[in-house]
């Protein structure tokens, strides 16, 4: 098997135990790179001279820590010290930072080596990336981690970094059929990530495998926690009101298929009732995100607005508009709707609901819709998408998880065990054009 | 000596001793209400026969807890159970809340009494209360916690709670003679105080000593901690620009006189240099505070614009007119302005100032300018003020000492030791007419 095959946590034992060296993996990667990326346009940045050095070196030293000689995947809004970091956007098109984010420090610090930079929607809105899905290059990976979900479901990495405000993880994760992890607002540092509104700014990431998701976590929080599944099937609370009124009919049928896959394994499902408050998420949602999205590009824009996408200008026309008062009072229905939704999912192991509203829609204009995402992007509640299976046209389902502030490692095993009941094959795939 | 004179400390102890009865030690301070409140006007409400039924529960207990027995004042902005709370506002005449303030549960669990409700300015801003200075009845003791500070001052309670958004506690507290403590933003639960503006928004309280404030702040924190004076002089960095500016000649004179006093006794003086971000103080503060205000009110004074003050609906409309982008823009600003100060203080044991550009002003229309006290609301620092002398017009001027967040602490000792130096007596004073 070629090394790109494997996933994070086969990687990092070959590496440890001396059977695949970091430059072998790396080259092997390299080479999916080149096969692939002609279709899937994955990248923005990849400095072959300097990760073949940083392969050398890796290879050189003794293997100390978790993601030790991993080329892992960062998206181009993540700072990059000597490397282009573009934001997705003309504006940065030569922009290259001193310093590195603090993620892309920690997973350094760990061993691993930065493979490139990730295509990325323009700042993480909805202006599109020209990155493809591989499941069918005429679809949309979804957005805005575009690159980085494609990239990690055709074998180009076996992890890489998103970032998601209103659905940019999840969503490209579930519409390329891989695992995507966004864990609760502020577990990971977003110093040096480039805003796109604050308060419900998500660092995340993507892999193949939810071991590797545990992996990937327990390095990036210093965790020195080992992969198991739980011990019994877990207690789950079933969304269905909202979701099913925003899903697309195929998406739904794929849902309850699983619902009854899960509880044929023993799953207790249980039907957990929305608050009344969860109607308001939607605008909710928008109101915050228009206002913190206007606020960090309201300078910018007077100077430079050729230079920015219809939908991102639209959008922080929008969010100058707003009265403040307005912002203040929907933080504090989000203070409401999180103290709801809290009191809802404490009564089970963890919620779930499908991981978008439908599969990837056709061209790459639109990412698709944060409908299933959002929810989870304003609460700050950790969320986990894990593929569920196919929809008749082919393309990949999600299934997400969600559970209350900090509860990662338990929905990491929930996630786990729905991962292995379900037993989707997310081994890279090749590009497929019809 | 009538009970009423004794400090905080004092009539604890003599409690403690079973020298004083709680009984004994109300119906003093009623009898000196009597007599004072004529010319003052500090109280909204004073519930006679609960109050007695509550003193004498506390005679017939053993004194178990620090505040045992003492009646205290509190602001008519803090909810007490089955006591009308009326925000200064005629809105509010008839309001009779469920369930007590934190910090009224607070203080009760430490064995006091609720004493009765305390004028405010309405709803905590600038339209002024009746109440008077103890040290010139034709003048404002300030505001907004009008009538904690001149019952304190008075003696007509050893302590009292205000609360400060601008300079509420500082303010009032310094020109009526007494001390003050506005402590490190959220060290105490503002839950079932009126908000002005929630992210300025700090508890305070008045005593006559600081001794007596040490011994508040360990009651509300459930702390064990002694009172003591530091074992050498402070290291004080002086602030003289913005100040100097825009204090009054004869508040600048004291002040002066006052660090030469301090220098004389040994302190350590040295000029501290406020960063360029201090500038924008007075119009982050006004942005944060309008926006909040307005957020409040926004609903009611829909429908009862004729109950609202003059100033504070004024202020409300400013409020509403801000954009949400303006308002973030200024809490980013505060951000910086914080990290700055911290810098500064950082080098010191802790900064001082004058506690107000002026004397208490004339007449009651007016309750003075928070200029000098904003920017420790905005920042969150704890501020404490202690009388430090008389101006040339015979009213009381203040001194404010400035520490880092949950420096409280090391600043009362500080402060302590000032206090002693400088020697201004704060017994109780009888109301003054000229």
């Amino acid at each position: 098997m070629k090394p790109y095959m494997l996933s994070l946590t086969e990687a990092t034992q070959a590496i440890k135990k001396g059977t695949l060296t970091p430059r072998e993996y790396t080259e092997s990667l390299l080479e999916r790179i080149n096969t692939t990326e002609p279709a899937i346009h994955a990248w923005v940045t990849i400095e072959t001279e300097k990760l073949l050095e940083a392969a050398d070196r890796a290879t050189e030293t003794k293997p100390m820590n978790r993601l030790h000689g991993v080329p892992i995947g960062v998206k181009d809004i993540y700072s990059t010290a000597g490397t282009r970091t573009t934001m997705g956007s003309p504006i940065y098109r030569d922009n290259i930072p001193d310093t590195d984010a603090a993620m892309v420090q920690k997973i350094k610090e760990k061993g691993a080596i930065v493979l490139g930079k990730t295509e990325t929607t323009e700042f993480a809105l909805h202006d599109p990336a020209p990155t493809t899905n591989p499941w069918n290059t005429h679809h949309t990976p979804g957005g805005s981690s575009s690159g980085s979900a494609a990239a990690v479901a055709t074998g180009m990495c076996p992890v890489a970094f998103g970032s998601q405000t209103g659905g940019s993880v999840v969503r490209p994760a579930s519409y390329c059929g891989i695992v995507g992890v966004k864990p609760t607002y502020d577990l990971l540092s977003r110093e040096g990530v480039y805003p796109l509104a604050w308060s419900l700014d998500h660092i995340g990431y993507m892999t193949r495998t939810v071991e590797d998701a545990h992996h990937m976590l327990a390095a990036l929080t210093d965790s020195d926690k080992q992969w198991s599944l739980p011990e019994k099937p877990p207690r789950i609370g079933v969304l269905r009101s909202y979701f099913k009124e925003n899903a697309q009919e195929e998406v739904w049928d794929g849902y309850e298929k699983t619902i009854a896959k899960l509880w044929g394994e023993g799953a207790e499902i249980i039907e957990a009732s929305l608050p009344e408050s969860f109607k308001l998420v939607p605008d909710v949602h928008r109101v915050i995100m228009a206002v913190e999205v206007a606020a960090v590009h309201e300078d910018q824009i007077r100077t430079k607005q050729d230079d920015y996408g219809d939908f991102i200008r639209g959008f922080i026309m929008s969010g100058l508009l707003v009265p403040a008062t307005a912002y203040l009072r929907a933080q504090r229905l989000r203070g409401t709707i999180i103290e709801d939704m809290k009191k809802l999912i404490d009564q089970y192991d963890c919620v779930i609901c499908p991981s978008t509203t439908d599969t990837a829609p056709e061209g790459l204009a639109w990412t698709g819709s944060p409908a299933f995402n959002a929810p989870w992007s304003l609460t700050g509640f950790p969320s986990i998408t894990i593929p569920s299976g196919l929809a008749p046209n082919g393309l990949p389902l999600g299934l997400q998880l969600v559970g209350t502030p900090l509860s990662e490692w338990s929905l990491l095993k929930i996630a786990g065990w729905c991962f292995d009941k379900i037993g989707f094959d997310t081994r890279p795939r090749d590009p497929y054009t019809p």
